[in-house]
């Protein structure tokens, strides 16, 4: 007992002197920046916000070029908005992260289980704190009597909600459909391995075969970011909801989602891509065992390195919700997405040679107040005879951006990333409007 | 340039008090060793090394069991040695792993890209280089000219591999052969999703069909410990070879493997499971391009959190063997599967009652010495009329194991763990000794 004091003042000093740490790297972040320096060039590159919400729309679309003296030299180089790299959150995470550095021995993560007393014995019991914690904060899906399956990105998730919910039997596949235009990917991870438990079935709008179907709808959707429900009018369909982006930076949250299966994703609510984490949550048991039975099949669990990551991530989300004092993890990427959809929706009412989609403002129940959706992606038209608008964005203002011919949907459209840093964003708000009409 | 130096004393005051904390979490681990005591249960129940190798063999039985009183007590405890749940390496993590502590700031892993000019773009190139260096430290594999794909696990390499190597036409699904007893995964993974590109075929020693198959070659094998080579006399086979338990604390390390894809994991060399990451060396650039596609579709790319931590714990066992004044993490784990064996041995031999397999010595280059293959599990077979021994360990003895019927072998064989913590393998080792007589 006589050594209790002394261990304890050691775990004291430890605190203390973890706390230094941080605040060191506060600092060096800190003096990187001030400098206009910085010493990990790939992690520095934002500017955020990308210009100020006070100014009129079109001198911020000017002050865009203005403040960024580098795009004018910049004109050859490739921007990329073809993914949804959600490298707009680094900023953030830069400026606020210092809570959710983590320490991890080198003797964690040995055994391949995490709770064995869970049906889902490789959830790591934090990660399901937090998750059920962070939709009660945020009011977007329900959480009570769901089973929680966590896996590798929501895309694994998806895979396992097909393996879960096909007849296993000799019926042959299952018809996956979804309606145009839908996510890019879905097509080719369904049909990637010529799967006899289901295939690609197309789009949902035009499906009128007889007998068991699995819709997928994705709310808000992936490429145009409408809210959705499923469109195929029958009995017997079975429904996965991805709701990678029913969050209240891209969408007002207007009543928890209550569905079967819901997936969501650490990529696009706080912007972990690289960290590889999702999660579902399943009504039914042997729907969520079966989802189980694949992941351990797949990948024998998730690593659990990953989701201790995710689950300080989506604590300190939380906790910036309820501090009244400081802005909220959702304050700022709302602010961010407001600011980069304003300077594009005036881009294409001042240039007229594009479109992006309207949007009905709902209420926000998280916010407490009504906007419209500002999608993750633009769902962009090229106007005025362009006929193939990627092809003309790709040769013509060196941007890439993905075709709509991969949502099942028309060439004149493509998607572009609301989600890169600031300067491709400027740069490529620059091309579209300043030299739209010479190119042509 | 005059704030230079301040910055620089930034950068190093943070390196300080980075050491400071190492040091107060060594010191606070040592604490709680040296007063028996735990601040986290589960990761401190083992105790290593079992017992002392300088007695002698059968007093090192009794040993076993004085040393552990709590044995006794223990009688209705359930002891799961089903899996191969690498938890006999914690004790090392813990002695040796602070060095291998990582510390993750709030805003890595934002972006799904690790390396955009590598093929292989979600491959974190500090895991690159270290998966590299430990190789040409044991010498077990030649690196040069081979691409180094990264998965969840060498579970998902399996899956890449045959996704990749499986032909896309029209030609039908591919047979997947392994010579019995084989890893009892491989024909459960291969047929889940009834996949039009591949299928298990079975036993390879048996197969006779023509045209084009892939042959999976487990050396060191999983379950029985052997060396293996392909064993299908034909020229159409696409061989994969895993290599998992290809390290010098299980087999002596003869030369370094060279073949078209080997598949690795950090799960079984280094003891890290939970983390899930493996790895592929591969020769041809279109194999090792369709494995990357693959991984793009099944779970876009693989957590870097867990590819850095990997990349440590590799740097520091790497380190090791270039330590000589001190034990490295190989002659710990030899040591540790060294005595296991050992003691199952003699134990097989004063009860007669059960067998594992003899073993031919070789020399390994890795320690320069002569020595027989301790593998990862036993394959041990009930003797004298015992037809099933799962059923006969489980009912009579508490002891869950594998049956062989899962390797497509015979019931009165068991696949046991060698790798579980101290006290399950001691309680094992107790069980099957004492009293095996007595309830036969
Ligand atoms: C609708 C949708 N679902 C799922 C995903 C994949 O997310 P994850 O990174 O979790 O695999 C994306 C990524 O772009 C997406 O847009
Ligand atoms: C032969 C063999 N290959 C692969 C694996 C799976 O390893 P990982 O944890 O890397 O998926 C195992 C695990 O037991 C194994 O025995």
């Amino acid at each position: 007992m006589g050594q209790i004091p002394r261990f304890l003042s050691w775990r004291n000093m430890l605190v203390l002197s973890l706390a230094i740490n941080f605040s060191l790297i506060l600092k060096i972040l800190k003096g990187d920046r001030e400098r206009g320096d910085s010493w990990d060039r790939t992690a520095y590159v934002s500017i955020w916000p990308v210009v100020s919400t006070t100014a009129s729309e079109s001198s911020s679309l000017s002050s865009a070029s203005c403040n960024y003296s580098k795009i004018e030299e910049d004109d050859d180089r490739i921007i990329n908005l073809k993914f949804g790299d959600p490298t707009v959150y680094e900023r953030y995470w830069q400026e606020n992260g210092e809570v959710t550095t983590m320490v991890i021995p080198g003797w964690q993560s040995l055994s391949y289980f995490s709770d064995e007393n869970n049906l889902c014995w490789f959830l790591e019991p934090e990660l399901a704190k937090e998750i059920v914690r962070v939709h009660k904060v945020v009011g977007n899906a329900v959480t009570q009597d769901r089973f929680i399956v966590v896996g590798t990105g929501s895309t694994q998730l998806y895979q396992a909600a097909l393996y879960a919910l096909s007849p296993h039997d000799d019926s042959g596949p299952i018809n996956v459909v979804s309606a145009t235009p839908y996510y890019s990917t879905y097509p080719l991870i369904t049909d990637c391995l010529k799967s006899g438990l289901y295939r690609w079935g197309g789009d949902a709008k035009t499906y009128k075969e007889d007998g068991p179907y699995i819709e997928l709808v994705t709310s808000p959707n992936n490429p145009d970011g409408f809210l959705r429900e499923s469109v195929v009018n029958s009995t017997e369909g079975i429904l996965i909801h991805d709701l990678a982006y029913y969050w209240p930076q891209y969408t007002p949250i207007t009543s928890p989602a209550d569905h079967d299966v819901m997936l969501f994703t650490a990529s696009k609510s706080t912007g972990h891509a690289g960290i590889r984490i999702g999660w579902a949550l399943v009504k039914d048991r042997e729907t969520a065992r079966k989802m189980i039975e694949y992941i351990e099949l797949n990948t024998i669990g998730v690593s659990k390195d990953s989701q201790l990551r995710v689950a300080k991530v989506l604590k300190v989300v939380s906790d910036s919700c309820g501090n009244v004092t400081g802005k909220s993890f959702f304050d700022h990427s709302y602010d961010a997405m407001y600011e980069r959809w304003k300077l594009l929706k005036q881009a294409a009412k001042d240039t007229k040679r594009f479109s992006v989609p309207d949007f009905v403002s709902q209420r926000c129940n998280f916010f407490g107040r009504v906007f419209e959706p500002q999608p993750a992606f633009a769902w962009f038209k090229c106007e005025e005879g362009i006929v193939d608008c990627e092809k003309f964005l790709r040769e013509e203002k060196k941007i890439l951006t993905k075709s709509g011919k991969y949502f099942g949907d028309e060439l004149s459209n493509v998607r572009i990333s609301m989600l890169d840093r600031d300067t491709n964003f400027n740069i490529f708000l620059h091309r579209i409007t300043s030299s739209f009409n010479s190119t042509l």
